[in-house]
């Protein structure tokens, strides 16, 4: 079950405790912002619930409160942005400004960070240049802890889920597309087995490479694996992913197996559409596309052709309204914390309704 | 059937054929090297067998022989590559060399193109990155004419297969990899429909965007459409397809279903690994990834792990001994046009074997 909070509400709350527990006030209210912007756009799990997990790594030192976000410019159209171990969305923020500066300057920049920890909704930061009239391109991928996906044709992991979002402005809502490359992420396998439910068909490996649809077959021990993105084509997925590796390891410097490594590589590229095409026309022809793609009838059983983005800034504008939900398990921690930090638990009394 | 010649004798009876029907000799002799060496490298689809659509291109005049590209630098790190309709590869070569030299200068640039016919493999062009020490990203569109596979939830084709090209160095052969954003391009769809055989489970629909394994169901007319790459996961191989068409139209200033325009509309976006990581280190870290992904074991049924690239550039050392293989419809067509042209029908006599 979940309770409906209003955004701001949570927000407050959430600015209180980050900042009991020795956030500075710009980075909790940015950090906390993104996280209930991914609820309001219905990426619960980016959302609300990291809030009390964030706050775990922030006792445990694994978020480093003091960190300051250093940026060094490597090359007029280049820069990495070590974020200390900070708060990965401040990092991760702080990059994507860095990628929109330089386009600006440049026309187009590719920026990569390091010692950034979990950045939230990857789809955020291209939204954010996205807004400012550039198409930006992010890919994210995690350490060898995360290597829960399959190389195709392969039964040990040996990449994360890695996914990739882009943005690009139309004259309403941009694109968003922010989707993770292997055939679905672990949460939602998390998800079934904790239902006690089967997995659909293609998902998942046993440790022996057998597909199967048990997913204490995929947690093992031994571990199996999920499947890249593609079924029989999978190799198409398996590349992307490895992509997402590349470009968050190796061009990091980073080994694909170093143990000390934590967070999210992550990498920004940033084109300024103007260098080819005045932005009002390009803004044109992209509602062009959208209502080309959208004019496509419907397969039976489905009601209209989305765009990326075009579910999640519905559910914005409605839970707006609505407000968010925050299950029970999530209401506990925060609790939890309110207790260890001597705050007020005031964010339970304030629900606007229940729902299941 | 299909008879074996050696690369040499095919690139010297193509070259000639080129220049008898119009070409200046640098624009044969490139061209025809792309289709010479997809063939070596096994992709057959976008090899010799080319040479006569090109020459009935040529013929037509919708390949401009006369044609010279022309740059324009929009920016620090940008620039517009019209190849006036000429070929293909020469444009997509230029593309390229200027994605290089920009980067050599800025660390990274974003390159597109403008009225460029055909460009072959698009994995060729950045592995010429590649093979500078640059990571590549390319991809490429088609018109209206060109648009078979649906969007996400449709059953009205509205996107080509626009695949999607990386190429990564390393301290041995790059990474290449080359892929549609469709789960099958369409040229598999009419191989199975000339054999008089059913297309796997989930690559087309009907017109009334019902599932069905009958390659004439999706030619029609009523035309239906190849499924996005992905499955149920479609969504994601309809985000991918859709940036690939936004980068060829909408950002080269080119409305959706514009019916004037030919070819293809590629975009190139090119890192120099070296404005983050010294590129012996790099290419250290490409080895170390690489093995680790070769290193799971593999699944029932599959012998070995492959990154993408390597079964072409094993096939590129196997052809290079063997010959590369040229069928008979495509030796015919070269036949005619060695009339039409006066040009020596001498390849046929050079066949080092036949293979079924």
């Amino acid at each position: 079950m979940s309770r409906l909070f209003s955004p701001r509400a949570v927000s407050e709350f959430g600015v209180s405790l980050f900042i009991a527990a020795g956030a500075r006030p710009r980075d909790a209210e940015a950090t906390v912002a993104s996280l209930v912007t991914s609820s309001l756009m219905g990426h619960d799990s980016h959302g609300v619930l990291r809030i009390p997990e964030y706050l775990g790594q922030m006792a445990e030192g694994k978020i480093v409160t003091s960190a300051e976000v250093s940026i060094e410019r490597t090359g007029p159209g280049t820069a990495i942005v070590d974020c200390g171990h900070g708060f990965g969305p401040v990092g991760a923020q702080r990059a994507i400004e860095e990628g929109v500066a330089i386009a600006k300057e440049q026309r187009t920049a590719c920026i990569i960070t390091r010692r950034c920890n979990h950045v939230g909704r990857l789809g955020a930061w291209v939204q954010e240049a996205a807004d400012q009239g550039f198409l930006a391109l992010a890919t994210c991928n995690s350490p060898v802890y995360g290597h829960f996906v399959l190389p195709f044709g392969g039964r040990e992991p040996r990449l994360a889920t890695n996914p990739i979002a882009y943005a690009a402005p139309t004259g309403g809502d941009p694109i968003v597309a922010d989707f993770s490359t292997s055939v679905a992420p672990e949460g939602k396998i998390r998800f079934y087995r904790n239902q006690g439910q089967s997995v659909p068909d293609g998902w998942i490996l046993d440790s022996e490479g057998r597909p199967t649809n048990d997913p204490n077959a995929f947690y093992g021990p031994p571990r199996g694996g999920i499947l890249p993105l593609g079924g029989s084509a999978g190799h198409k997925g398996f590349a992307m992913g490895l992509l997402v590796e590349i470009l968050g390891s190796a061009l990091a410097g980073i080994g694909p197996q170093d143990p000390h490594v934590v967070g999210n590589g992550t990498c920004f590229i940033v084109i300024d559409p103007s260098a080819f095409c005045p932005l009002d026309r390009f803004r044109k022809l992209m509602d062009e596309t959208v209502a080309y793609m959208k004019s496509s009838p419907s397969a039976p059983g489905v009601s209209e052709v989305l765009v990326p983005g075009e579910l999640e800034f519905r559910t914005l504008r409605k839970r707006r309204e609505t407000g968010i939900p925050v299950d029970e398990a999530t209401l506990q921690a925060l609790h939890e914390h309110c207790g260890r930090l001597s705050v007020d638990a005031a964010l339970a009394a304030s629900a606007q309704s229940s729902r299941d």
